[in-house]
């Protein structure tokens, strides 16, 4: 179990070493939070940083709820997993990070390089797939975003999926893929990391 | 349209401004390149920067193909879309990325805190959701690592999935999910960027 990059690897890439740390060696999920809030103007600044990273046709299917309420958050609370609910009880700032599934109605829009990008994505089955793909992308940009920000994140999948749905994306389009603890860490926020998949455990050279 | 984190937003993060630059903002999606080969300790590199990314449960789904033979490239370009075969020709190095739809036979190893960890995931569509969701997080944090060791990616959803995944990851246990060219940018290797999502359609507060 390593908690770092051996030197080498480390010296091997072209990342300084401080932002290595900050996006990678040192961030851990944190479990518990301070009362500090995040502001819009934070979220913005993540925002400006990761929308270029890419996705498919620039489909960019990512829809995000900021659960800023009171309300909103005790709804949030009930559907998630009772090991789950102490985290997004307590975060200053949960996000539901779901997924349009008819992504395809904006690409004209951002995709005007494809013309026929729309009928592309005819096949729900297959568009579907790829919303949840390229979304997933995403939410791996937004929590480095997090991260880059200063800020500790906890994302969680553990909470009724269709449920949370229905209450923060009504309407059928979207579905909720991830909900995201955010803020600054509080006591005791950090578990010991578990094992990590070895390179030959990962990659093969065919 | 825009081509660069305007300077406030950039200001509020801390994350270093050139680190910034290599990541997202003067990072793009190559088409061509030169043929400078990739070599497997770069990859260890990534791999050992971005390993500790979090996954649900640390389940760790993505598993990759190193294309590296001539054979296997050609086996390869031939599934992949028109558009893109040029592209997957001429990388010095293209790799599979997919996920292990059987990833929970690895959590006890991975996810030894979570002693069920195996039945939570007993539920095949819930399951291969999750290891699309969690795969897919892994490929943009392998996307990241690879613009973090001062090389191009160029990600492609463009092929003809289920022939790659047998082709490549044989046994019906695996799902072929992006295809990437990973190597130094050659002539004319980046397009404009297309227009990206405004904060507010995609962030929506509750």
């Amino acid at each position: 179990m390593n908690f770092a990059a051996s030197a080498p690897a480390h010296e091997t890439l072209t990342l300084a070493a401080d932002a290595q740390d900050l996006l990678f060696n040192e961030a851990h999920t944190a479990h518990t939070y301070t009362s500090e809030p995040v502001s819009d103007a934070q979220l913005a600044a993540i925002h400006e940083l990761v929308k270029n990273a890419p996705t498919s046709l620039n489909s960019q299917p990512l829809r995000a709820a900021l659960v800023r309420s009171d309300s909103a958050r005790d709804r949030l609370v009930a559907q998630m997993a009772p090991g789950n609910r102490p985290k997004a009880r307590q975060a200053p700032l949960v996000v539901v990070l779901a997924t349009d599934l008819d992504f395809h109605e904006t690409l004209a829009r951002v995709a005007p390089h494809v013309p026929d990008a729309r009928e592309l994505f005819s096949d729900e089955t297959m568009r579907h797939e790829s919303a949840v793909v390229n979304a997933s992308l995403q939410i791996a940009y937004f929590i480095l975003g997090v991260r880059a920000a200063g800020l500790a994140v906890g994302p969680m999948s553990g909470f009724d999926a269709p449920a949370v749905t229905e209450e923060f994306f009504p309407g059928g389009r979207h579905r909720a893929l991830v909900v995201a603890n955010v803020g600054h860490p509080g006591p005791d926020a950090f578990r010991p990391r578990a094992p990590r998949l070895e390179f030959g455990e990962v990659f093969k050279t065919v």
